[in-house]
């Protein structure tokens, strides 16, 4: 009954009469985050491809491509089909591939989908090449490049890498390039060390392209990205393509980081106070972790935000009021240990908004976007959001 | 597509065969938990009102009774709703009460749900009578009492206590009883402390109850709960109903609570391989915190879990072998650091089961359970959950 979009008749509805907890989403924040690093991009003449796994939404994406589908990155073949289902085409789905991923995928492929995949074996290349001929498709592959031990992929260095390589052509599939992520990106906040991660990543994505190039392989695509180093990198040269996706919305690991500020983040939780006990320095609201999910992403930066930052109904932060604490349903206001100041007086039903710390989690937790404008109360769209895989 | 039951002639998928990540519900360890608490409350002659908010599932509810709906308890008003739907009347709506929340629950009743509501202040009782009025009914509250300086509620000795309960019969409501929760015992191990916890939360709660019953105010309901104090109560003199929701699944945190076995943890997430780095002693599965949740909880315990404990497709635990880093639809497993243990030879599509620290949490990421039994790999039932506020 709320995923409806209000937008055709229907009386719009005011933040403040919003059922909390709710997901808002500030429209004229995002499409600011969207032109950054889209001019961005286009000033270098560097493909953008948004990873569509923070917003799973195809208003949003509508909001990327005004003028239509463009390419995108996705986290799950759920979204591929998703976003395929409302006209995209041009998709790298972004995860290493399995077995049943691999077939899944091919049969996108065969409907239409140029569904791009990922990999960094010889056996993952083998079961691309099978899933290829069950389709009756011609696959088209990525090899992974780890630039940063974050996670998957070969060194540029690796021995297998022109291994893999050849038996992504043995198989009879296309390889369309490499595909590296700086994910160590997301643990520094000085701009030098943010502009040399984006360098090394930049750096060993060329590096591991021309030895594949020596090899014979053309490999026609150097994509790379995170949202610190697409805002940060200096020098893009050899780079043909861009992938993030948080910088959409942004959330305070990205300000931690110093991606962005506060006055960027998109997507904030509507909740109600339900409890005050000023004789604890504590109000009680209805947002716990299932609204803003579990992660403690600032944990580890230089200013914990615990499980968000609280702002007054229309989006004015309150100096230091931070979740200090949160259980399913329950969360704990507090003011930040060492602030000095006072706990602002909230009382039971007033409404608060809660800048979350990593946006790909929270908005996670709810079903829709309640789209607001700054500086207005009226919701003027409820966008759904897919999930699952 | 995936959200269907297939007992009625649809061919019954097996474990292997799933797409992944999917998540796994042992339903032999499910009805051994639940007749474990239903049991250890029926010899003392309390009553068990389960606690939805982890299941969110009617199946799993008519396990709970499978001769018709008895009383639950919910964490949102969209689960009251979704109970009162699958037949079910007496509900406890156990989150503090808000304006909006009010009119919303007094719907409920109008409609003949014995909906009652958890409130702590003078102001909460106005609200609740203006909404009862509106509806024309008389509201159902409990008294909301703070036995351990977890969250909400008074204390016993609360100069407000004999005010609010006031409120409640100026507002022409009735005082069903007064609640209280013992969320500080799920950071206890020891078991002496867990007795003691289930000690205090009882006598705190008779004390509170008995200072009402006092000023006149009549107070049947002493209704107290935690999974860990429901298991480790020695004495409930007073008390007359439990509340407690993850017993029913139970999960990493509860072990290192002391409160189950591994063997009892009947959730459990599927995933597969996507990438081996031996020589990084680490293994990439398709299960990342989207699909375990971003739930820490084991963080602070004896033994830290990292994003889980990972089994074979079976069921059996790879000693020390942990979810030792999760992005969105990425986890690295690892030997736990210490552990004399090697890291299983795992190539890439091998499936393995992933114990949850929170299993709260871990399930609501998921749209259904997968339902297997004990020593076979035949999806028997897939169970939908509901979500939302």
């Amino acid at each position: 009954m709320r995923a409806t979009d209000i937008r055709n008749g229907e009386t719009a509805a005011a933040v403040g009469a919003l059922a909390t907890p709710a997901l808002l989403l500030d429209k004229d924040r995002l499409h600011r985050n969207l032109d950054r690093l889209s001019s961005r991009m286009a000033a270098r003449g560097v493909v953008l491809r948004p990873h569509m796994k923070t917003a799973k939404s195809i208003d949003v994406a509508q909001c990327a491509y005004p003028s239509g589908p463009g390419p995108i990155t996705v986290s799950t073949l759920a979204e591929a089909e998703y976003f395929a289902q409302h006209g995209f085409r041009d998709m790298t789905y972004a995860v290493g591939l399995a077995p049943h991923t691999a077939e899944r995928a091919m049969r996108l492929r065969k409907a239409g989908v140029d569904l791009k995949v990922l990999l960094d074996s010889p056996e993952q290349a083998a079961m691309l090449g099978a899933a290829g001929r069950t389709a009756g498709v011609t696959p088209s592959a990525f090899i992974e490049i780890d630039c940063d031990g974050h996670r998957g992929g070969l060194t540029a260095e690796d021995s297998k890498l022109i291994a893999v390589a050849a038996a992504v052509a043995d198989a009879g599939a296309d390889l369309v390039g490499i595909l590296t992520h700086a994910g160590e990106s997301y643990g520094l906040c000085a701009p030098e060390t943010l502009v040399a991660a984006a360098e090394n990543e930049r750096a060993v994505a060329v590096a591991a392209a021309e030895r594949l190039r020596a090899a014979g392989h053309e490999c026609p695509v150097i994509s790379v990205g995170s949202t610190p180093t697409a805002h940060f990198a200096e020098d893009l040269t050899g780079v043909t393509e861009m992938r993030a996706g948080v910088y959409m919305f942004f959330d305070l690991v990205m300000h931690g980081v110093g991606v962005c500020t506060t006055d960027d983040i998109a997507v904030s939780v509507l909740a109600t106070v339900i409890g005050t006990k000023p004789e604890r320095g504590s109000i009680l609201v209805d947002a716990g972790w299932m609204a803003l999910s579990r992660d403690r992403g600032t944990a580890a930066q230089r200013v914990d935000q615990g499980y968000g930052l609280v702002c007054d109904v229309a989006g004015k932060i309150y100096p230091d009021l931070i979740v200090s604490q949160a259980s399913q349903e329950h969360g704990i206001l507090a003011i930040r240990p060492g602030s000095a100041h006072a706990l602002p007086n909230l009382p039971i039903g007033a409404k608060v908004r809660i800048l979350p710390n990593h946006a790909c989690a929270t908005a996670s937790q709810h079903e829709l976007y309640n789209v607001v404008s700054a500086g207005s109360d009226v919701i003027e769209a409820r966008w759904p959001r897919m999930r699952g895989w």
